[in-house]
C-alpha cells in the first residue's frame, strides 16, 4: 500500500517506543512505511521491533539522509531536548510531538534554541490504561481526534506532514491554539484523573465491609485512578495551571456542598429540605454537563435500546446470544456484562 | 415454585413501585409470591401490575389478614412516615424497608412512635441510572450485597423475614450496624456520586472544542452524574454527615494538589519536578484505593487476559467472534467496545 503514502511518511522516525509510539510506528508499517526506532530503553525498541513496528535507528550518524518526518513520543518533560538532540543529528526534515501537553513543551524548546520552523506539537487524543510497546495497537487512534498547535514559526510543510501522519493512523487532525489545548485537556483529561485519584485515595481508609459495598458507580469513577503515577505527576506537572484552576473550581463545589448538607443536618429534617438547594442545584448542573460530553457516534445516543439478558457464565454462552442478535439483524453497539460474584450466571446489555 | 418460598413470603405487600420495589415484586413473583403493590402514583402501580411485578393493594382496610411482610420501598425520608401508616393499618407482620441510608430513618421511626419490634431497616446494593417500573428487573439484586441493620428492638422473627426475602431476590443478606452502614455507603456511593457531579459541573463551562477532546477516562469519572437530582437530594439530605466527611477530605486532596500545582509551576520545571511530591503522592494512594475494590469474583483479576480484537461494524459480526471464542473453550467475562466515530468498524476487548 506504500503508494498512498505521501511521500513525507515513506521514511519515519519514531523517538520513543511506548504505548503512543509504538501504535503510530504500527500504524504507518501497516500502510507501507518504512520506520525507524529509538528509545533510551533499548530492550523497549527490541519488543517494538520484535512486534513488527520497524527497524532500529542505527545509532551515531545517519546512513540515508533524514526521514521525512520524526515523531518525538516522549513524555512533556523530554520533548524539548529530545527535539534539540534530534534536529542536532538532522534525523528528519520535519518534527512532531505526541505529549498531551502543548504550551510548556513549546516554550522550553524555545527556551533551548531549537529550530521552531521545522516543528508542530501534536498530541493524538488516545490511551489506554496500560502502557509500554507491548499494549500498542494500529488502530489506537482510529476515529479519534489528533490536536495539532502550529507555533507562528511552524512551516506549512510541517503541518501538513503532521496532518499526513495523523490521517494515516486513522485519526481526524484538528488545529487548535496551543493554550486553548492545553485548558480543553486539563478540563477533560487532566483534573478528572486527579478527581478520580483523590476519591480513590478515601477508598484507601474504608474498612472491608465498605468496599464489599461497592457498586459499579464508584467502580467507574475511580477506573482512571489506576494510571501510571509517574506518568501522570509528569502530564500535571506540564499543564500545571489550567489543571490547578479546574481542581480548584471542584474543591469548591465539594466543600459547598458538604457545608450545605452539615447545615441540613444540624437544623433537623424539615429544614434540612430548604438547605439542600445547592445540593441539589450541583446535581442539576452534574447533569447539563454530563450530557455535554458527545456520544460515541458524534451526538446522542437516545435511539438505541438498552436490551438487558440473563445468560448462564459458561464458554459459548455468549457466542449463541450474539449469534441470535446476528441472525435478526441486529447490529449490537455496545454490551456491558454485571457479572454476579460466586454465581454461576450474569446479566448482559446491549 | 411457592413451595420452596418460606411461610412469610407467601404474601408480601410492597409500597413504592419504583425501581426498585418493582424489581422485588418481579423476583418474588418468579418464585410463587402472591404480591400486592400500593403507591402514591396510580400510574406506576399500573404499569408494575401490567409488567406481571403482581396485583394493586386494595384500598382502606385489608380483606384477608396481614401479609407476612411488608417492603417499603420508598425514598429515606418517606420511610419512618410509611412504616407507621403501613403498622397502623396492620398490613403486615413484618416491615422493612429498602432506603440506600439507615441510621436517619430509623431515628425518624421512633420519634414517630412506630413499633421497632416488627421492623428492621434494609438496603439492596443494586441500582441502575433509569428509575421507575419500567426498568425493573427480576434479577437486579442476584449476586448483590442486601444489608440489614437490625436495631436492639428488632424481632428474630422480622430478621428472618428480610433475610429470607434477600435470598429470595437472590442477594447476599449481611447484617452491618446502621451507623456502620451509612458510613460504607457514604465512601463507596454517596461521596463518589457529588464527586462525579462536581466534576461534570465544571464540564457545563467547557466550550465545543474542549468536550471534543473527551475521551473514556472523564466519560467514567462523570458517568453517574446523569442520576436523578431529586432522588439523590435526599438521599445525600438523609447521610449528611457521613457524607460530608469524605466530601471534606476529597476537597482537601484536591486543593493540596492545585496547590503543590501552582507552586511546582511558579518555581519553573526543575523546581516543579520537586514539588510534584504531593501530585504523586496523590495518585499512588489513588492507585492502593482503587485496587482494594473487589474485582467481579470477589478479587483481583490479574489472571484475566485481555485480547483486542478488531471487527467491522455490521450484523452478525460479534456473533462470529464470541461463537469461535465458545468453540475454543475461552470463557468470556467480560467486553469493551471501542467504536471509531464514522468509521464502520470498532474494536473490542475481551
Amino acid at each position: 500500500m506504500s503508494e498512498s503514502l505521501p511521500p513525507e511518511l515513506r521514511r519515519v522516525v519514531i523517538i520513543g517506543t511506548g504505548l503512543i509510539g509504538t501504535s503510530i510506528a504500527l500504524a504507518l508499517r501497516e500502510r507501507g512505511a518504512d520506520v525507524l526506532l529509538s528509545d533510551r530503553d533499548a530492550a523497549s525498541v527490541r519488543l517494538a521491533v520484535e512486534l513488527g513496528a520497524g527497524s532500529a535507528l542505527p545509532a551515531g550518524d545517519r546512513q540515508s539522509g533524514p526521514a521525512g518526518l520524526a515523531v518525538l513520543a516522549v513524555p512533556p518533560g523530554a520533548v524539548a531536548a529530545t527535539l534539540r538532540d534530534a534536529q542536532k543529528r538532522g534525523l528528519a526534515h520535519s518534527y512532531t510531538d505526541v505529549a498531551s501537553v502543548k504550551a510548556f513543551p513549546l516554550a522550553e524548546a524555545a527556551e533551548l534554541g531549537c529550530d521552531l520552523e521545522s516543528f508542530v506539537a501534536g498530541h493524538p487524543l488516545a490511551g489506554r490504561e496500560r502502557s509500554g510497546p507491548a499494549a500498542a495497537r494500529a488502530d489506537l487512534f482510529l476515529g479519534r481526534p489528533w490536536a495539532l498547535c502550529p507555533a507562528p514559526e511552524s512551516s506549512a510543510e510541517v503541518v501538513s506532514a503532521a496532518t499526513a501522519l495523523a490521517r494515516a493512523c486513522g485519526a481526524e487532525p484538528i488545529i487548535v491554539d496551543a493554550a486553548e489545548h492545553d485548558r480543553a485537556v486539563a478540563l477533560v483529561s487532566h483534573a478528572p484523573h486527579v478527581v478520580a485519584a483523590a476519591m480513590a485515595a478515601r477508598l484507601g481508609d474504608g474498612s472491608d465491609v465498605a468496599l464489599g459495598l461497592s457498586g459499579q458507580g464508584v467502580r467507574d469513577v475511580t477506573r482512571i485512578a489506576a494510571g501510571d503515577p509517574q506518568l501522570w505527576t509528569g502530564i500535571l506537572g506540564a499543564n500545571a495551571e489550567p489543571v490547578a484552576d479546574v481542581l480548584d473550581a471542584v474543591a469548591t463545589e465539594l466543600t459547598m456542598a458538604a457545608s450545605a448538607l452539615r447545615t441540613g443536618a444540624a437544623a433537623g429534617s424539615s429544614a434540612g429540605r430548604a438547605a439542600a438547594g445547592p445540593v441539589a442545584d450541583l446535581l442539576r448542573r452534574g447533569n447539563t454537563g454530563q450530557a455535554k460530553i458527545p456520544g460515541k457516534h458524534g451526538g446522542r445516543q437516545s435511539s438505541y435500546a438498552i436490551v438487558p439478558v440473563l445468560i448462564p457464565d459458561r464458554p459459548g454462552e455468549l457466542a449463541l446470544l450474539f449469534q441470535a442478535a446476528g441472525v435478526a439483524g441486529v447490529n449490537i453497539e455496545d454490551v456491558s456484562i454485571e457479572h454476579s460474584p460466586g454465581r454461576p450466571m450474569g446479566v448482559i446489555e446491549l
